[in-house]
Formats: C-alpha cells, sequence, structure tokens
C-alpha cells in the first residue's frame, strides 16, 4: 500500500505544479488593452463552446451512468462518473490556462523569442502535469478506496469492474471532446481561411475577417481541450487495463499481487517527476533552435525516466530475478483454460522484475522512435514534406496526389517498431509485458502532451499579434513558435495511436479471458473459437476495420458542413455591413463562434455513438444468426478488427496532415517561389485538406478504438451479471 | 469427364465469339485518313509498350518458372507457364481490339449513337469473352490433361500444386500488368493535363499536346490490357482455388468428387453462353440511356444465368438433396485434425447440390448488389458525386476533402454485403460454399468486362474525334458514351475486389488445410496456433494490413515521378519548337510515349515484388525469431491482413476516384457554373487526385492480395517438399 501512498504523492505534485507554474504564467503582463480585448473574446467563445459540450455529453453520461447502477452496480457508476468527471476537468483546465497564455506569449514575443517560448511552454506544461496527474490520483485514489477501506482483495471482480468502468467513463467522455472541438477547430480554421484568404483575399487572422476568433477559439477547444481528454483517457486506460490485466491473468495473491498491480501507479508516478525536471530543461541554446529547446526537455524526461523506473521496479517487486506468477500465469485461476490459452502460457511461464524492466524499456524506445519517424514524416528538413513542396509546382492535384502518398507510407515505420515491441514484449513476459510496455509509453504523457498544448498556445498567440496589430517581429517569432507546433501535434498523436495498439492487445488478451471466466454465467458450454479459420473471426475483423473508415468519413464530411455553415454567415457580414471590409466596423464574432459551436455539437454525436453502439448491434445480430458462441467470437474479433484498420487509417491521417500543412510553411520560408506562388496555392489546397485529416478524423481514431473495446468488455460483464 | 468436355466447348465458343465479333468490328469504317493516321499512333505505341513490358515481366517469369522447376517439379511449372502466357495473351488481345475499335467508333459516331454503342461495346465484348474464355480452357484442359492422360485422382498432391501454380502463373504477371499499365496510364493522363490543360491552356486531346497520343495509348495498355490481365487472373484464381479447396476439404472420392471438382468449370461455362445471349441484349430504348443499354446485357446475362446454374448443378450433382462431403468434411482426411478445424467441421456437417445452388445465387447477388452500390458511390444521378461537385463551389481544398468523405464512406455498404454473403454462403456449406459463391460472381466475368474494356475504347474514341478534328456532335455523342465508362470501370474494380475477399478466405483455408496436411513434413509437432489471442496473429494482421498501404504509396509515388518526366518532355518540345503550339508542325508523339514506357516499367518493378517477396521474408524473420509454428501462424495472419485491410484501401480508392471524376463530368454539364468556372477548376483538381487513386493504386490491390496468399501456399509446398 505505501507504493500507491508514494503513487497519490506523485499525482498530488504534479497538480501543484500545475497550479504554481499556471501562477507564474498568470503573472506575466497580458499586454495592452486591444490584446486583451482580444483575448477576452476567445475565451468568451472557448468558455461558451465548452460548457454546451459538456452539457450535451452530460447527458449522454447520465443515462449510460444509469444503465451501468442497472447492471453493473453502483461501485462501477462511481468509477465510470470519476473518469467522466475527470475528463472534462483536464479538458477544461487546459483550455483555461491555454486562453490565458496566448494573449501572454504574444506579449512576451515582443522582447524575445526566449520569452514567448518560456510562457507558451509553461502553459503546455502545466496542461500536461494536470493531465497525468489528475489520471494517476483518478486511478490510485480509487484503486486505495478499494483495496482499503472498501476491503476488496485486488484481483476482486468489483475492482476489475470498476477500473473498466473508470476507464469508460474517461473514454466516453474524450470521444466526444475529441471529436466535437476537432469538428469545431477545423470547420472554424477551413471555414474561415475559404471565406477569408480565398474570397476576400485578406490575410489569415485578419480582424476583418468575423470567423477569425472562431478560428482561436478552435485552437483552445480541439487542439488543447480535446487533446487533453483524448490524453487522459489514453493515460487513463492504458494504466487502468495494465492493472486489470494482472488482476486476470497472473496468478498470484497477497502482497506479490498487491505489488504487481501498484507498479503501473509508482511508474506513472516516477515519470511524473522526471517530466516536471524535464520541464526545465526547455532552454533555447545558441543555436536557437526551437524544436531542440523542446527535444532537450523531452530526452531529459525520458533518460530520467530509465534508473528511475529501474528504481520503483525493484522497490515494489523486491528481488528482480525472482520469477511471478510461474507456469500457467495467462491462465488467471480458470478451470475451463482453453488450447490457446495453454499455448500461450507455454510460450513464456512466468516472468520476471527484470523482464517487466526491459518492457518498459521498450515501451520507452518505442516512443523515442515514434517521435523521430514523426519528425521525419511531417518536419520540413526531410525527404516526405520535401516532396509535398516540390510536386505543389506543378499544381493542386500533385500536391494532394504526393501528400497522400506520402500519408499512405506513413504508416510503415511506426508499424514495424510497434510489431517488434509486441514480439519483444510478449516474449519476455507475455500479454502482461506488452501492458507494461504501453504503460511505460504512457508514463512520459506529462512531458508529451507539455509538448503538444504549447501547440495552441503560440498559435493563437501569433492570431493575437495579428489582429491586435503588433510590429512584424512579434508575428515573425510567433510564427517561429507556431512552425514546430504542427510536428509536435502531429508527434502526440502518432504516440497516441501506437500506444493505442499495445493497449489493445492487452484489451483483447482482457475480454478472452473474462469470456474464459464466465463462461458459465454466459451460459456457454465450450471455448469460444478465435481461430482466423472460423468465417465469423473475418466477419469480425471486417465490421471492425470499417468503424474507423464510416468514423473518418463521418467526421470529414461534418468538417465540411460545419465549415460551409462558416462561409454562409461570413458572406452575409460582409454583405449586410460593408464597413467590415472597409475597416470601420467590428464583425460579429460572437455570431460566427456561436454557428460554429451549434454545427461541432451537432455533428459530433452520432459518430461519437457509433463505437459505443456498433459492437453491441453486432453482438446481437451475429448471435441471433449464428448462435452466441460465434457472436462473441466476432465481436472479439470486430475488438482486433478496429485496431488494425485504425491504426493505419489513424496515422495515415495525422502524418499525412501534418506534411501537408509543413510542406505550406517550407513553400512559405521562400522555396518553390514562397508565398503568394502558384505552388504556395496548391500548398495551401494540400493544408486544407490535411486540416480535418490531422485534427478531426485522425486524432478520434485513437479514443474510438478503446471505447469499442470497453464496451465489448463491460457487456460481457453486464451479460455475466444478467446471467448471459 | 463429360462435364469438362463440355465446360470445354463452351470455353471454346467464348474463343469463336471472340473471333467473329471482333471480324464484325474490323469490317466496320475506319474513317479518313487523319483518323487512321492517329490512330496507327496509337496502335505503335500500345504495341511498343506492351511488347516492352512482357520482355521485362518475363525475365522475372523466368527466375520463377527456374525455382518452381527445382522446388515443385514440372507439372506446377507448366501450370505456371501456362497461367502467365495465357495471361498475357489476354492482355493483349484485348489492347489489340481495342486499338482498332476506337477509330471505328469515332466513324460511327458520326452517323449515330447507337452505331457508336455497338461497335465500342462490342470491341468490350470481344476482350470479356477471349478473357472469361481462354481463362476457362486454361483450367479445364490443364485439369483433364492431368486426371485423363497424366492418369492423377483429381485430389492428388500434384493436381492441386499444379492448379496453384496456375494460378501464380496468372498472378504474377497481373500485378506487373496492373501496375505497370496503370503506371503508364495515369502517368500520361496526369502529365498530359498538367502541361496542356494547367500550363499551356490547350483543351483536353489537343492536338499539339505532345503527351496527347500517349494519353491515349494509356488507356488502352492500362485500362484494356492491364485490366483484362487482372480479371483473367481473377477468373483462374477464383475457379482453380475452389476446385483446389474442394481437393483439399471436401471428404468424398471417385465420380462424386470429380462431379464437384467439374462444377465451378461447367457453370463457367454456362455463364458464357448467357453473357454471350446478354451480349446482344445491348440496345439503346428510346430514352436513349447508354447506361440502360449496357445494364440490359448485364441483367439478361445475369438472371439467364440462375436457371443454367440451377440446370448445371442438377446435371452434375444428380439429386440435389443428397448430402456430399458429411460430417468432417472440413477435416479432408487429415489425422491431425486441429481443435478449430473440427469446430468448423461441426458447424456444416456436409451439404447438398441445393445448398450450393443457394450459395451460388448468393454470388450473383453479391454481383448485383456491388454493381449498384459501385453506381451509387460513383454514378451523377446520386448523392455522393453531386456533394461532391457541389463542394467544388467553395474550392479546391473542400473538393478533395469531401472526395476523400466520399471514398471513406463507400467502403460500408460493399463491407456489409461481404459480410452477409460470408455468414450466409458458410452456413449452406462451410469453406466451400464461400467458394462457390466467388465462383457464381466471377462466372459473370465476361459480360462484367465487356462493360468495363468499352470505356476505353470510347474515351480513345473521343481523342481522336478532337485530334482530327470532326465536328462538334461525333464528339459530344463519343463524350456521352465516355461517361458512363467512368461507372463501368468503377463497378469492375468493386467487383475483382469483392470476389477477392471471398476468395482470400479459401485461400486461408487451404493454407490451413494445407499446414494440418504437411505437419510432420513441414516438422511441425502440434497445430499451429492460429487464434486472435495469440500476439504473433496480431503481429501478421498488422504486417498484412500495410501492405496494401505501402503498396499505394509506391504507385501514387511513381504516378507522380512519372508524370513529371512526361511534363518536362513537353515543356522541351513547347520550348525547341514553337511551331506545335503555332500549330505549323508535329509534335515528337513518339518520344513521349516512350518516355512513359520506359519511366513506368522501371516503377512497376519494386512494388510488384513487395506482395511477392514479403511473405516469405516474414515466414522466415519471425520463424527465427519465435520458432517455426509462430512463423506459419504469422504468415496465416499476414495473408488475413491483407485483405481486411487491402478490401476498404481498394474500394476507396475506386469509388471515390470514379466519383471525383463523374463529379467534374456533372459540372461541365453544366451546374454550378459549368465548364471553365471555379467550381470546375476544383472539380479538375480532384479529378487529377482520384485518377492514381482509381486506375493505378486501388486496382492494383486486387491481384497484389491473391499473389500474397498464393506465394504463401506455394511457400509451404516447397518447403514441404524440402523437408521443412
Amino acid at each position: 500500500m505505501t507504493i500507491v501512498y508514494v503513487a497519490i504523492a506523485c499525482g498530488l505534485l504534479a497538480v501543484v505544479y500545475g497550479f504554481l507554474t499556471s501562477g507564474q504564467v498568470l503573472r506575466a503582463s497580458a499586454g495592452e488593452a486591444k490584446m486583451q480585448d482580444i483575448a477576452a473574446a476567445i475565451q468568451e467563445g472557448a468558455k461558451a463552446y465548452l460548457g454546451r459540450q459538456y452539457r450535451t455529453i452530460a447527458f449522454v453520461g447520465v443515462i449510460v451512468a444509469i444503465i451501468l447502477a442497472f447492471t453493473l452496480g453502483w461501485l462501477s457508476t462511481i468509477g465510470f462518473v470519476i473518469g467522466a468527471v475527470l475528463s472534462g476537468v483536464a479538458g477544461y483546465v487546459g483550455m483555461n490556462i491555454s486562453v490565458r497564455a496566448n494573449v501572454r506569449t504574444a506579449e512576451a514575443a515582443r522582447s524575445s523569442l526566449q520569452r514567448g517560448l518560456t510562457i507558451a511552454f509553461r502553459s503546455g506544461a502545466v496542461t500536461g502535469m494536470l493531465v497525468a496527474g489528475l489520471g494517476l490520483l483518478a486511478i490510485s485514489v480509487f484503486f486505495w478506496y478499494l483495496v482499503g477501506p472498501a476491503g476488496h482483495a485486488p484481483n476482486d471482480r468489483e475492482i476489475i469492474e470498476a477500473l473498466t468502468a473508470l476507464a469508460f467513463g474517461a473514454s466516453l467522455i474524450s470521444i466526444f471532446a475529441r471529436l466535437g472541438g476537432g469538428i469545431f477547430t477545423k470547420a472554424a480554421d477551413v471555414g474561415a481561411d475559404l471565406v477569408g484568404k480565398v474570397e476576400a483575399g485578406i490575410p489569415e487572422d485578419d480582424p476583418r475577417n468575423p470567423a477569425t476568433i472562431a478560428d482561436n477559439v478552435g485552437d483552445n477547444v480541439g487542439d488543447c481541450a480535446g487533446m487533453a481528454a483524448d490524453l487522459f483517457e489514453t493515460y487513463v486506460v492504458t494504466l487502468g487495463l495494465t492493472m486489470v490485466s494482472i488482476a486476470l491473468l497472473v496468478q498470484a495473491s497477497g502482497t506479490e499481487l498487491m505489488s504487481l498491480m501498484a507498479l503501473p501507479l509508482i511508474v506513472g508516478g516516477v515519470c511524473i517527476v522526471t517530466s516536471i525536471i524535464g520541464t526545465y530543461a526547455v532552454r533555447l541554446g545558441r543555436s536557437e533552435s526551437i524544436m531542440g529547446a523542446l527535444y532537450k526537455g523531452f530526452w531529459t524526461a525520458a533518460i530520467l525516466a530509465i534508473p528511475a523506473i529501474y528504481g520503483v521496479t525493484t522497490w515494489a517487486l523486491g528481488d528482480m530475478n525472482a520469477v511471478i506468477g510461474g507456469a500457467g500465469f495467462l491462465n488467471g485461476g480458470s478451470s475451463a483454460m482453453t488450447p490457446e490459452a495453454a499455448a500461450g502460457a507455454a510460450a513464456s511461464a512466468g516472468f520476471t522484475g527484470m523482464d517487466l524492466f526491459w518492457c518498459m524499456l521498450i515501451g520507452l524506445g518505442v516512443t523515442g522512435a515514434l517521435v523521430w519517424i514523426t519528425e521525419f514524416y511531417t518536419g520540413t528538413n526531410y525527404r516526405p514534406v520535401k516532396s509535398i513542396a516540390k510536386s505543389s509546382e506543378t499544381g493542386h492535384g500533385t500536391n494532394v496526389i504526393q501528400g497522400l502518398a506520402v500519408s499512405l507510407e506513413s504508416t510503415a515505420m511506426p508499424t514495424i517498431v510497434i510489431v517488434v515491441a509486441v514480439i519483444a514484449t510478449y516474449q519476455l513476459a507475455g500479454i502482461i509485458g506488452i501492458a507494461f510496455g504501453a504503460t511505460s509509453m504512457l508514463a512520459l504523457a506529462g512531458m508529451v502532451i507539455a509538448l503538444d498544448a504549447y501547440g495552441p498556445v503560440t498559435d493563437n498567440a501569433g492570431g493575437i499579434a495579428e489582429m491586435a496589430g503588433l510590429p512584424d517581429d512579434v508575428r515573425g517569432r510567433t510564427d517561429a513558435l507556431d512552425a514546430v507546433g504542427n510536428t509536435t501535434k502531429a508527434v502526440t498523436k502518432g504516440y497516441a495511436i501506437g500506444s493505442a495498439a499495445l493497449a489493445a492487445l492487452v484489451l483483447f488478451g482482457a475480454y478472452t479471458t473474462d469470456l474464459d471466466r464466465y463462461s458459465t454465467a454466459l451460459g456457454l458450454t465450450g471455448p469460444v473459437n478465435f481461430s482466423l479459420s472460423n468465417p465469423y473471426i473475418i466477419v469480425g475483423l471486417l465490421l471492425g476495420a470499417l468503424l474507423p473508415y464510416l468514423f473518418g468519413a463521418f467526421g470529414m464530411t461534418a468538417v465540411g458542413r460545419a465549415a460551409g455553415s462558416v462561409v454562409e454567415d461570413v458572406r452575409v457580414q460582409f454583405r449586410d455591413d460593408p464597413g467590415i471590409m472597409a475597416g470601420t466596423s467590428r464583425p460579429n464574432y460572437a455570431r460566427t463562434v456561436d454557428i460554429v459551436t451549434k454545427a461541432a455539437i451537432k455533428e459530433m454525436i452520432i459518430p461519437s455513438l457509433l463505437p459505443v453502439l456498433s459492437p453491441i448491434a453486432v453482438f446481437f445480430i451475429v448471435s441471433w444468426v449464428g448462435g452466441k458462441p460465434q457472436g462473441f467470437a466476432t465481436l472479439g474479433a470486430m475488438l482486433l478488427g478496429v485496431i488494425v484498420s485504425g491504426l493505419f487509417v489513424a496515422i495515415s491521417m495525422t502524418s499525412g496532415g501534418g506534411a501537408w500543412d509543413n510542406a505550406k510553411k517550407y513553400i512559405e520560408d521562400g522555396n518553390y517561389g514562397g508565398k503568394g506562388s502558384e505552388a504556395h496555392k496548391a500548398a495551401v489546397t494540400g493544408d486544407t485538406v490535411g486540416d480535418p485529416y490531422k485534427d478531426t478524423a485522425g486524432p478520434a481514431v485513437n479514443p474510438m478504438i478503446k471505447i469499442t473495446n470497453i464496451v465489448a468488455l463491460l457487456l460481457l460483464a453486464a451479460l455475466a451479471a444478467g446471467g448471459g
């Protein structure tokens, strides 16, 4: 239990860091009145949007909570509520600091690049540490309560279900937040560009454009609040489900089991500490390389994590070479062991603390590799982005063709990294090894989120500098800060989806073990046939693979439709008041914000429900046609189909979108004719196409994958509770 | 054996039809000298390209044949050579009639739409019937030889391997032909558009554009010869592997086995007859609807196929209600039955002739459904194309976004149709039921190819009319004929990939049965663990899913690069001889054709080898890391990963590309501002993006899926022959 207390302390430390650092950020000057006015408008819009979004989600959440209360009992319902509420809080807090740091970053950029970077990065770090801290607190406090005051054994059914429900709460909120925020930000961005840059011929962030405040609000509610909710979900699901899989699969008890289940918590805890140390390493060197400064922070956190993880693993497990679990540890104490489980168990009979340490090292390695690969595919210094920029010379069509080629290609290296990690961690410690690999990836979440959340702040700072008419060199500095934001944003998405691939395997392991445990309650007479030679497995894989495509189609269409409503509103404003274009009257920013808000909320609902309802529908339809065992087989295969296809859809969209965006920036830096050239126009088209790819459809695939899996787990539990 | 003779007779009938009809086409007038000159240039270019392509492929083919001769013996080598040579012949013959019919269609369109349609469709029918006829002859004559003169039992190892090798020959050629032809046609098309329409501002098919002959050559070598080789492959693989799976899986012997194995051949045979009848039903009605005329032919062939299939099934199997195979038919007589196979066998213990008839009816239903769905997603009368056209109003970016959304969405309905078909046919007759479903889909190949091959002929006819300066109303008629070509082309691709999904399941069934049979020779001590809970299965699924992405990336990049070389050559020609633009001197068409030829051949090699070498590499690497059983498990999962991801990649690319193309045509028909408007420019961008999507990367996924599977089967056989 001491381990859990230390983990809780680390979580609290993150929260304290968040408060202290946000104090530092807020003490910085917010600049002149005009800047503050603009910032206030952005703040107001962001709060209005999030308020409405959360009210809508709350409606769905309450219904789900009631269903959970009736099917799985009050402990699970509490878990669900904690996950849901804290996911909302993470998003809200992230947005809250970011809408205050934007104007302060613009003001700080007046004096120097370093000062701008400091404010922007610190505000990102606040979001990062709060997300990781709240995530860690949610699980560890809840776990402490369950095994302490509530008196459950660590592998009691109630704990497993309650932790799963906690993850479900986080996932459900995050899919709405990611998608709603993603639709908002890109509808406003695309709409503002179409009607401003293309039709009216005014530059980006021109104050005469009525959609410009909405565009800046979008950065905060999508790239900041939506991202924070998404990563909160990823953090909670990964750590929580690692604990669940230990409880389900490892044949251990008493202190050994307790220490093992607490290990993910303390690993998360010490990595928060190394991440906090890392934040202080972010400084511009002599080369003034912003990416270099951010990397210093990341590598400091990652390298310090190695001895830290070794230390806590030794502390938690004692003898690093003692075997845990023993032969058959994958069996989880079930009497009806399937032939597959037996084969898996034989492949890895027990594991040692040292094995787990290696698995966690592999997880850190995967994170590092994904960061590097993402930079390769989205950075302006490498072949892919340059090839898109070059193909812009021959027109819009070739720019898009090359961008699509890069987006398809960008899936290869991450897949190979993930495949190698799966094989290596599985060889070391079976499914548990894969789970610990994912845990150590997520342990660095605080630092990764800090890098990402820094992006929207600098993007906003640039917008405010433009609108407030600050001198050109200020805008130059904020642009430089913003450019690396494209890469860091893509990094987080690749990282989240990569960890999702590992987590999905763990979730599938939990699903099969659960099936096995509940087989009597579910009315199953024999093991479910998960062999690829069962055609229902193919059916499940195909249906699962379809989900990311359909979800992506919904997301892209939603952005197009919502952007269309922005265009119409702005056209009306320009027509009704010619003073706007003349610069004599102020456009009605709030009306545009309100229109995007309504459109985004409306558009997010159906697609978000797709991954929640599909597993349930598929299970019941297939069970009705082919019998219950095939229903469970199809559902299980569907879970893997979602990840097999979702991984590619998500990586291709997020890397491809980032590459398009930076190809435009590369041309704007003076290559292939620079700003205003024909190549630049083609690159703007590519950037527009990449927008919903990278910020709406692509990133929302990550929570979608998890939610499908978790719904399946809860469906099993509910069916078992209902006697099949 | 009588059944086989009748099938051979039907195959010969198709060849006779092809000769007679091509005589009719060639007797039509080829128009004035100028038209004949242009047509001669196209002919020359197409022949030169195909000649060089086949020489390159022959080089690879000879190496593969030698390897086969040493590993699997001379019967397999002969099978491989027959498949390879006839695939080449099918492509060559298709190209040959199409480069002669183009100019005759242009000439016929001078007098009436009906006459133009007749010439173009008949030439398509020649290709269609020759592909189906040659395919049927290849398998049935080879099978006759093996069970007759060579004296093998129908389920002898030699027959199984020889038929697999025949399929391999067809696949290997078709992947090169599909990809090489696809790169040629789209590089020429995109290159000609970029430098002609965009840079020089001259219309499509303007004789001053040096790339215009290359563009027309491309239609013949890509959309005609490449498509014919692809469909030849699909036909041979589907029918051949249905026979192989019967030999492997069904516990029957003597006449019963022989009749069952000959059933796919006779079904193919009678459907050639109904397809020939169908070709005579293609006539314009009073509404002058061209699509309606083509559909009359298709539906005649499909509806007549129902009683025909019923008739031959009764004839071949006798009592339609007698049970074939009996309990355990999935076992194939192996002693080491895996638990999975046992579960599968229990699910469907034997089947009747009536069951097979229903499965074939389902196959026909799938074909009909896929035709309708493809028309919905690519036809100008429905929401998807209209939505892309509408989104063109707001610019290039929104056109591409909406096109991508449509392409993602277009995967949903075909997936559901395929899933329903898999479940239904499997419930009726297990894996054999799925195989017969695929067989009846392919039985209509002659008709489907006829509809498709008609497209490039009309496309060329339009080009010739433009270049020869024929009156505007002639171009109007050829344009009308061409417009439906976009839909029929997309139909064939959806149909081929849909049948590939079913065929892949059959191939996977063959793979697992082979593993089981050879287990001693392969040195396996127990069943291979194909359960989804084995992480190596996920590894295989992920690696398999990666292949279509990587392959797509290569294809798209290749088109971009090759198109770039066209642009450069044309720029040089314009610069060196100003007389070209003035219309006083003739551009050097042949030089451009030659440049595209070299580029396409160079670009096709690496991507085509990807699916051939990947399964071998994956097997050996994984076996080395995780042991041989995991190597086989990973390889098996990889086969399904390719189809699970390839189905979506292929459908989204081919339907999306068709939708973009027709959205442009819809605008050109006078909607949203018509030709020359800003919306039209945006639609041209979408069309350009869709070009390599629908004609290069997308369709080549179909042979890619098959080749990966077949290589795996042959690898097993080779390993077993080598003693593991």
